[in-house]
């Protein structure tokens, strides 16, 4: 299956701005791209090349000044994906901590917006009494997935896990921290992603399409993908970033006023297309 | 100056339990060791041999696994120290964002007990109309000293920086989990140390030795070290790890249930020695 | 000047649920009322009668049990005003705390929005050091007025004064707990206040007509009306209930689930009319 | 059976300071006092005679300003008390809120520790389930009293219901809001009381006697007395104030800084004691 995946992004601010933008399809997927994934920087009447790293989770990162005036930012890039759904293993297990590598050992900790030390006792409450595994962390899915309910007017930057538990609303994002929050103090390492998620194999949602939160919990050695938001295998999800919470992997992060005035995401089956590698 | 360090810190516990420990001098400092930094571990009535590996903050961190019963860990080290004090620069700036390095970006975001997104408001408030530099981040440190208190029953696992701005109470982290808000808040990077510190130089504090915090702000292209509990120049730090806040920091973490029992630390200038290198 | 005064507020609720209303004029300008202050209360295709009680505050309430199906609260009365603004007294006094009445002594505590104990320092640093009285608390209006942003989506139901002094974004309620919490924090009592407020001699607002927030501060033995979401002196208030905070003076509260299917209230001046009394 | 009641309570402070003080029997109590119920009051070198007056919860208060220096606050009578342990009755029934009293709907309120609008979806979880009645609060109590840890270092001044779930720590007042904020978002009425608690029949503590705080929930048309610290029935309870929350009954609260420097309270049990009325 191939996806044509894009965006067009742009913000106006009055001074020059320091940006920092996770724009990139992640480096795990770089193999599956058949199109250059070329983030088009336009700032100030110019095309502005920025400085490329690789964060410490492994996340491509993007930073550049804006100049004063508008900030465009664009792309378009084409990516062949398997067309299979989330997998699902329920006999996957959950590891002793003992056996959680070292570089898997920061998931989980507490970080802004999963309050692990808060939340010990709850998850313990809720979860505790289950049999570890693939379903525990299901039974977490499914609990977020029924108490939390979804509302673009729930958002808010600084909620927290916590939050959400009391509040029991929130978007995408919201979802995923209350999930993530549970597994780590369960001590089953979890992290949040963000990526792109299109309608594919579901209804259309007719709503404009966003980039998309999910995480991932780390099971019998590897990592598999969790969707508390959706609660259902999906299909075409092309990971971005991953972190230990949102605040890891914000798409842009301005150092300084920046006023968001466009924000489009494409990410698009193309219907019949064959991939030519 | 030379400096004996090392602790004993000992913890029991019900049933085997995953641990990483941060209990060895910082990287940065192991040429001036004049003796094994070595953490010696006894649990179950044996010694135990940890992994050993360099966290994402370029920590040097130990896990094992303790058995039930007691567990004993002990050290003892010898470090040759200039005997300078914190150094002072005045005319030490503050980087434009854009000139920071990709690898202390991370030290301007949110951390659990840094929530920067909450207090950028207050830090702009108090100290935005400052002229930016050292004698900002003095300001910053000063205000911090002069407007909490110190006391070892404010101390709470999950208080933030917006607790402590709230409460104007705490111990060591405390203040600097404030103080690095503030920074972060103002585009300074900022970042939690954590290490031994002595009565050297100061009159003697008869309280029972304890690991100490302060942090360290980046200014003019390096790190600087700040301590906004003292709030002045100390002799004879010596740093064990740096992260974003306590949370990365841990001294021990434990997965599951361990109660301390004994903790000692040392940290005594020897007198009169001469370091033989 | 007559003031048409009323409102048409609709529920949906699936089963039978106990509400409190506080929709009527405040007791204290039941004098100025030209035609009967009565709501019509029609649920489950009748109409209801409901009992009528005054709270501790004063305030007059009416309670009564929803039939499933839809609540309809409809009001129409009309009250004169003597169409003065808001009165001011820059020379009114703060009372030392022995002075005040008894009854206004609850007026400097605690309460669920006005969470004084946590922003105590907080008042004290930015106006503990001005003098008291009328210009002390036209300090703490302007300051709230100029660092608050108003906006319908930043609204919820649980924000306290603390979370609008870190956001800094909020809606009427909002704006006047942060000043009500600043001004007990200084021993100065004030309660909140909520009623109609239309816009009379200032341009129209063109939005949906609300009920509206407002505070008191209790100086010189007696209340002073303030308004930290306009900061200006206004026209044509009148007065439907006080209490602590938003939590006291709920103009609805059901005790099960109801949705808010429409909502309406007129406050319009009425044109060259002349009072008869 | 005859209980000595008593206190000997001191303040320093620098200034004069307005105090308002609880430190009396509960109206509901009067006619079973066998000696005078007074407070004597000696400050800066002479005695002073208090302000009385009822607050809008019926409890007596008693208001003066203390001089700089010493302030002493004394008491000592004799109350007669059934010597029966508090009341149990399983057939107690939670009322439909529309046969709650007008006076008693407050206490199906938010309030400053009780934040029953963050809790409600917390409460209706766990005992949303469960019958109606007295059971129901019995659950609660045990809920409370077994997931919470007692400890005197676990008290702050800021802590509420959700801070006491989240962190299953605290004092006496600590577990009452828990359950008090549990049984208000069940629609329960609830309220917090505070008073004298003696070791009467149950093994002596050895810890400096304090005034305690328990709760009391409206069940069958009156109050009944639960106690989610001690969660057994005891004999000997003497009622001094009831309201909200801890908030609303402060045994002393004073307007401006005051240290406290002494606190014994007295509450035995007369031995062989035969009451003289």
């Amino acid at each position: 299956m191939l996806i044509r995946l894009g965006y067009d992004i742009r913000f106006y601010m009055a001074a020059r701005t320091a940006f920092v933008a996770m724009l990139h399809v992640h480096p795990s997927r770089t193999d599956d791209l058949l199109e250059p994934d070329h983030m088009r920087i336009e700032s100030g009447g110019t095309t502005i090349l920025p400085d490329s790293y690789l964060d410490s989770f492994g996340n491509r990162c993007s930073r550049f000044v804006a100049l004063p005036g508008e900030l465009k930012l664009t792309s378009s890039t084409l990516i062949e994906d398997s067309g299979a759904p989330d997998p699902i293993n329920p006999r996957a297990i959950e590891l002793p901590v003992e056996q959680v590598p070292n570089e898997v050992l920061r998931y989980l900790m507490n970080s802004r917006y999963c309050e692990v030390d808060s939340m010990l006792h709850i998850a313990t409450d809720l979860f505790g009494g289950l049999a570890p595994g693939w379903q525990r962390v299901q039974a977490i899915n499914n609990w977020v997935h029924q108490h939390v309910t979804f509302g673009y007017h729930h958002a808010r930057a600084t909620k927290t896990a916590l939050n959400v538990y009391t509040e029991r609303t929130g978007v995408c994002r919201d979802f995923q921290h209350l999930a993530v929050t549970f597994c780590r103090a369960l001590n089953i390492p979890a992290r949040y992603a963000t990526g792109y998620l299109g309608d594919i194999g579901v209804p259309p949602s007719y709503t404009p399409m966003d980039f998309s939160a999910w995480y991932e919990v780390y099971l019998s050695g590897r990592w598999w993908t969790m969707d508390a938001r959706h609660n259902a295998p999906r299909i075409g999800r092309v990971l971005m970033a991953v972190g230990r919470d949102a605040s890891d992997v914000a798409i842009t992060t301005s150092f300084g006023q920046s006023d968001l005035t466009k924000f489009e995401v494409i990410s698009d089956e193309l219907p019949g297309a064959v991939a030519t590698q």
